[in-house]
């Protein structure tokens, strides 16, 4: 059994990976870390790093930008992979994630979930060819407490298809006025509602037929499911920086 | 047989009516007006509405705002309905069409089919309602050479739903960047790609529940369906102003 | 507040209304019962009706067919409300739980969301003028797990759909081989894979045009929302039988 | 220009080729064949492939299969390439078709629109990691006139997704009663109703996300543009059999 540390083990998507492990058969939450320290744990949990007398194999991070520094220290210390799944690094905090990836293995992902990461590899292969003749737009759907628009995974697919164009395009984030559609144009467009977890489309429309490629987030569980993938990835490989891209090439040759 | 003269008649859409009308068993083409006379016909064409020698029931027309004044003048002399299905009318425009619905029955929609009407229709009903726990969007389709965003049927059925809630509303038509969803906002998001004909869907988002209603055309036919049932249904009315709407609740109880 | 009994409340949906009913400031669950007691509530959970003892104003029901005769005799015992969010009754238990209406109020739908009680009646509405020109069909999807096909809602809205058409149709559970749709055929298509919650979609295919009207259940909190209505709903009213048409034709005229 | 003989020009896709062609400045209509000549075209017509005088580079033919040995004739005699987009052979008429191959270059595709066979290629690459994690189902809409189901689009798709998966697969075509599903089923439903063109999805539901890949044909125009490249591709080809997959690799690399 992979033995991991999970930082951030009180928070919602914590609680959700110690409930997915539970049911692993090859890997198992050896211990946690979160500032707060009550709950209903079936393993230590810690205030502090330093205290953690555990012996781990993988550090699995879903905290706050701010504990950075101290998985930092904590997996050079041990020489472990480490698996960072929180968002919002500064491009500083970026950069010393870039370097760790010298000493150890770092695993750094925009997007947890196996799925939106093969739908990434599938426009990487299509976007060009199909941009001959097709216009694309993309359309996101995410609930109304969400703060920025368009979706960080919104902007991961939208880069993918521009870096593979060659031809320069230009994102559009909404239209209103008397304008017709420049072909350069890739559409954005964020609707936002209730508690919807997260949908991404990406629309292919060409002359008589259109191709939609679309991800519909269900529930938390598969990011769960995906970092716990991830743990199992980075577990045995040498220093250097691995993503969710890695995990699906693997598997799939696109 | 009800006899229609079809303005516009060499017109893409008036080219569709004429097709759609040879297999009707109540109406029938008697003649037709269009600046380009040349052409295919089954029926005789004139340049000029006033050397339009046989007797007409109803005018239909599918042609450009500046017929306006001559069509009114035709309609006036012969006291009989006429259907306006010309989109792009100035404020002027609409003001004589409504003066001119004192003296004979006019019929005018924004959008000739019957199924956006019964969409609109539904929107009326629910929306205050469903306003209270519910965030609302629209998203539309259209093919890149369209002009104008969104849609004058979006617009449609965003004002039939702003009208229908007993609140402040706003439209928003995309976002970008850091804020939070405001649940007075009304979303219209305007997709442009290839060549699409027109689809378009509400979406009601609430707690745990997603409510979409979608409206797609497949064919420019759909226009010319309604365009035809909306001279049977005008036909034999008093002077007035009548639309989609009165068509579709003579049928549906709302 | 109105106090409710909570009976199941240790099986699924009990928890997921245990919940929701916290953040409620019109009602609040004072008492709880279910065949295993231990768990951890915020009020008192008993494996026996008879040894209830707190003041109840609301008998709510999510549990089995087999406790249908001991919540019968609470709620005749102390002449308070019921209802029933349980499926499975036998024709037999359904005669009952109608002769209970005749003192009590009795609460009882074969789905708990306020959503799809909406988009029903919206089906009630349309259906049979749409029928003429239109071609109907239903696609319902669930997760990979479920035993029953159609779904218990699909049939609901099926049979709406059926009873408001004034011609014979019937269902059609599939397609495969050599033969043209019949128009009186009301496609029925049950979609199974994943974890998915509960989508139902019913089609409206006309000549050029397509009504598509949606309901997508994003998590099981939807039903308890729509239980815990159900509850205020019928808290104050005389005997008889209520389901959440009467809830819905409360605020919206169909 | 590349010179192509039209077989069944003055059908519905024959007419719909014509049109296309106009606009082409790579290829041009130099010859038509039909049994009914009569109509407006802007290139000889005949009603005999003995009679055609004109030197063409490519055979085209949407007609049907009785037209098989009289193409095979005139292909080999003057030994140039033909694309046949007729369907319903007979197995006999698939072999001699095969055969026509060794002695000139041959296309042959079920479906002739880019966009069905970049999605077709996607499955390939993709059905058989996902389908370890994932269910898999494919919905197929047509008009209700249409009289096979599945359509021969869906089992191609279903097909290669069989084909590609290394594990026992099987289809099923509806669902109704009491069983749960089982991994290795592929659902595959035809809706069918109004005059949908011909939409086709395939939908990958997963733990807690479901990945959706979706092509719908607009109008016929597609075929018709996909069948003039296809005149194009293997216009210069050494002899053998060649698809919509050759055209689709050489331009992305799956």
């Amino acid at each position: 059994m992979i033995k991991i540390l999970l930082v951030g083990c009180n928070g919602k998507m914590g609680t959700m990976i110690s409930t997915v492990a539970q049911n692993s058969t090859t890997l198992t939450i050896a211990a946690g870390f979160d500032s707060k320290t009550e709950g209903n744990f079936n393993y230590p949990v810690y205030d502090s790093l330093t205290n953690v007398k555990e012996n781990v194999d993988v550090v699995l991070d879903f905290s706050r930008p701010a504990t950075l520094d101290s998985i930092c220290e904590f997996v050079l210390n041990r020489k472990i992979p480490v698996v960072f799944c929180t968002t919002g690094y500064s491009a500083e905090q970026l950069n010393k994630i870039q370097g760790l990836s010298a000493e150890v293995p770092v695993f750094h992902s925009a997007n947890m979930s196996i799925g939106i990461n093969i739908v990434n590899n599938i426009l990487k292969t299509i976007s060009n060819t199909l941009y001959k003749d097709f216009d694309i737009e993309i359309i996101e759907k995410h609930h109304n407490q969400k703060v920025d628009a368009p979706s960080g995974t919104a902007l991961l697919l939208a880069n993918t298809i521009k870096d593979s164009i060659e031809a320069e395009t230009e994102f559009n984030y909404g239209r209103e006025g008397i304008a017709k559609r420049e072909h350069k144009e890739i559409g954005i467009h964020a609707i936002r509602g209730g508690n919807i977890i997260g949908d991404h489309e990406v629309i292919f429309a060409g002359k008589g037929e259109v191709i939609e490629i679309k991800h519909s987030a269900i529930s938390r569980e598969v990011f769960a499911v995906g970092a716990l993938k991830a743990c199992e990835y980075v577990y045995d490989k040498t220093p250097g920086m691995y993503s969710m891209d890695n995990v699906v090439n693997d598997t799939i040759k696109f």
